[in-house]
């Protein structure tokens, strides 16, 4: 075996490792999505990394063509097959509408799935983008129909969600890109406008009013116009204002009764009203979504963009089967939103062990006594390492406190005589002196 | 959007598609594993999927070599860089090893990982294995030095988690290599004979005996040296009648008091007699591996093959560091596990929901009611779908009948006017009135 530069064993650019402590937060972050994903009764479909270029391009659109990652072997014995024919997913919508179409006949509609893993874009590594990143969704699908209900309980899975992870407040904004549509279509005849003003629109809050003025009056709208239209979209207004305002200047207008419908629905569903608004500036970048779109801030931390995002799509498996099959679904990018919440402060990441004991071994002809100390504590739930190198306790107790235990065991000879042991709290430092039958319920 | 040929969305070979079903199996499964891997103070450490070439060529030996996937944009934009430097990871050791070699200065050594994700290999796609798997490691590295202890450990961490699975009776069978090493040493004094004839005695239980002793000859072994070789290494002992007879052939053997330290570890450790033996058999394919070696079958389904191996290594990150980091780690290929145990009817994988619970809406407006017993169930740990469609009743309930849901939940106008529900339980049809108070508690 060779020697390897140093420098090639760095991380690579946009492929993050995560440390002991990152994981084991990552890993809290996901059960609680985990959970509420699957007690709403959204079940887990696990599609392979691996999908053929045909397929992933057939429904790609704009840049994301350009980042699809096609693999081939590096070394390949000869006489094999290379592999021309493979390509990375770059998210879980693919393979669902591949899934839905060469499953259409069992499937029992609407057919709600979750799906949690990662997926690879060969995104330029600038604005800290990851090209290999955790997402997290789910989607219900439906056969020919899908009730607005649907859209609504999105809304209620994210606020879910959120509330439970304790980060602070937040706001799932809430538009309707046929409303918004309908209010560019207000200020210029020309239908050509719509789809490129929604994509300027999209980066408002990115580049701010006046540049986002400059594009539109460039791309063709008068300047009054243009102004006005930004006036509507991001004044501040209750929901029912903004439904009272819509009402009136669009009547009949097929995406406000669907944005109605979808709020009736939230409220039904018992959202609170703290969680959620309406945002008639919210575009969502993709052409993909044809009615309802979600984003979802946090009030203290607007700097760290959408924490979950998604929306309504018209028809889910266009290019791979006939039948439409209207969708709408949510996404939450996991690596990005559990770095920046870990920068942020807002969860933390310093324990390297999931254990919450280190069981120190001072006598090691009493091995079978401090394995009985762990079984106990892991029957009772209580997750317990048990230091097993030949060494002095005081070299036990350094790796326990470098590693972040919040408590460790110790037993000595006088205290194996006595059946006590000393449970140190290592943040604080105090010890006690408990019997060993009293050990797990103290911990607990 | 182009339409697509229908071939083009079936599943490629070797990169498998989980229905929902059998997702929900593998999560059952992965849930045990962690949970056991946690318990015992493995920490989780998650690493790209995406390492450079070099790495992964640096520690690869053997046909690996050939399996390795490089990637590439399909598409790249102008002036972006290709991605000629970039390669899928093949298992989880050499990106633990980087992740030593790079963070030894922050590690508190022993340093206890696990490691559950996915890893690809470009095998010819025949005797059923697969390209895109999930594999689920431990590892614990020490710096210079390791008790054996830790080797006991892993036994125990497999047989806790094989029996929590109830899957069978199994056993996890037990070797060292420089045991196996000095018993071919014995036979033959050419040294160049050890490496070739471990690969060989560790495919005897696939070849069959007479297949192995013929290579074994082949190789240069005369054949009353071979039998009796092979003899002695299938021969059925007690572990007391192994270790008597090691410690009289092989006097002063190390590998023979590194297996008794093993033997003596797991014993303190408590696994279960009928859960563990020798098998002086057990080889191992790789190299790497130096010391322990271990391999685990369910004793009813022999044809399943290893469900949990691994084995003690000196030296993790040789090639990537100066320093000696030795190790032993297990790894559980979940796919492969999973798919056979389905196969063989040890696990159900027919539900395709992981709600217990369908609560119908047969009266649309009554959406907050019903809504509130979603609630209810769910705080108290219940999953329940709440179906949204506006349908009448008995197409809710073939839905819930597809979708293999155990319970539904109905109340119609006269139910909610007497604030009842009625349970149907979807295996037998049998059905119970309760009170909505009562609800939780009957289906908990």
């Amino acid at each position: 075996m060779a020697d390897i530069a140093k420098q090639l064993l760095e991380d690579i650019s946009g492929f993050p490792t995560l440390s002991p402590g990152e994981t084991i937060a990552q890993n809290r972050l996901l059960d609680v999505i985990r959970r509420h994903y699957e007690r709403t009764g959204y079940a887990p479909l696990e599609t392979p990394l691996v999908e053929r270029p045909e397929v992933l391009s057939a429904k790609s659109e704009g840049e994301i063509t350009t980042q699809i990652y096609g693999l081939r072997l590096l070394n390949p014995e000869e006489g094999a097959d290379d592999a021309k024919e493979l390509a990375l997913r770059f998210d879980h919508t693919i393979p669902l509408a591949r899934y839905i179409a060469t499953h259409s006949r069992e499937i029992a509609f609407p057919f709600r799935r979750s799906a949690i893993g990662k997926v690879l874009r060969g995104e330029r590594a600038k604005d800290g983008r990851y090209r290999e990143f955790l997402q997290a969704d789910i989607d219900v699908v439906g056969a020919g129909e899908l009730s607005p209900l649907h859209d609504a309980e999105m809304v209620a899975v994210i606020a879910g969600i959120f509330t439970e992870l304790s980060i602070g407040a937040f706001t799932i904004r809430i538009n309707n890109r046929k409303v918004l549509a309908a209010i560019i279509r207000h200020m210029s005849e020309n239908e050509d406008l719509i789809a490129p003003s929604m994509r300027i629109i999209d980066r408002l809050e990115k580049v701010g009013e006046e540049k986002t003025l400059a594009a539109l009056t460039e791309l063709g709208f008068k300047e009054s116009n243009a102004r006005m239209m930004l006036d509507m979209l991001i004044a501040k207004r209750s929901i029912a204002e903004t439904i009272a305002l819509l009402e009136q200047s669009l009547p009949g207008e097929a995406g406000v009764e669907e944005l109605k419908a979808v709020l009736e629905g939230i409220e039904a569903l018992g959202v609170p009203e703290e969680n959620y608004a309406i945002d008639l500036s919210i575009a969502r970048g993709f052409d993909y979504y044809t009615g309802s779109v979600f984003e979802t801030r946090l009030d203290a931390h607007p700097d760290l963009g959408s924490i979950a995002s998604g929306g309504r799509y018209d028809d889910l498996a266009s290019a791979f089967a006939k039948d439409k099959y209207p969708g709408v679904g949510i996404s939450i990018g996991v690596t990005r939103l559990l770095l920046r919440l870990i920068k942020a402060g807002l969860i933390n990441a310093e324990a390297q062990t999931p254990a919450r004991v280190l069981i120190t071994t001072a006598e090691r002809d009493a091995l079978p006594t401090y394995l009985n100390y762990a079984k106990e504590l892991r029957a009772a739930g209580v997750s317990a390492e048990l230091y097993l190198e030949d060494k002095p306790l005081d070299k036990q107790l350094a790796y326990a406190d470098k590693k972040g235990f919040p408590f460790a065991l110790i037993a000595k000879r006088e205290h194996l005589d006595k059946q006590i042991v000393i449970l140190r709290n290592l943040a604080t430092g105090d010890q006690k002196e408990l019997s060993a039958a009293d050990l797990t319920n103290y911990i607990k």
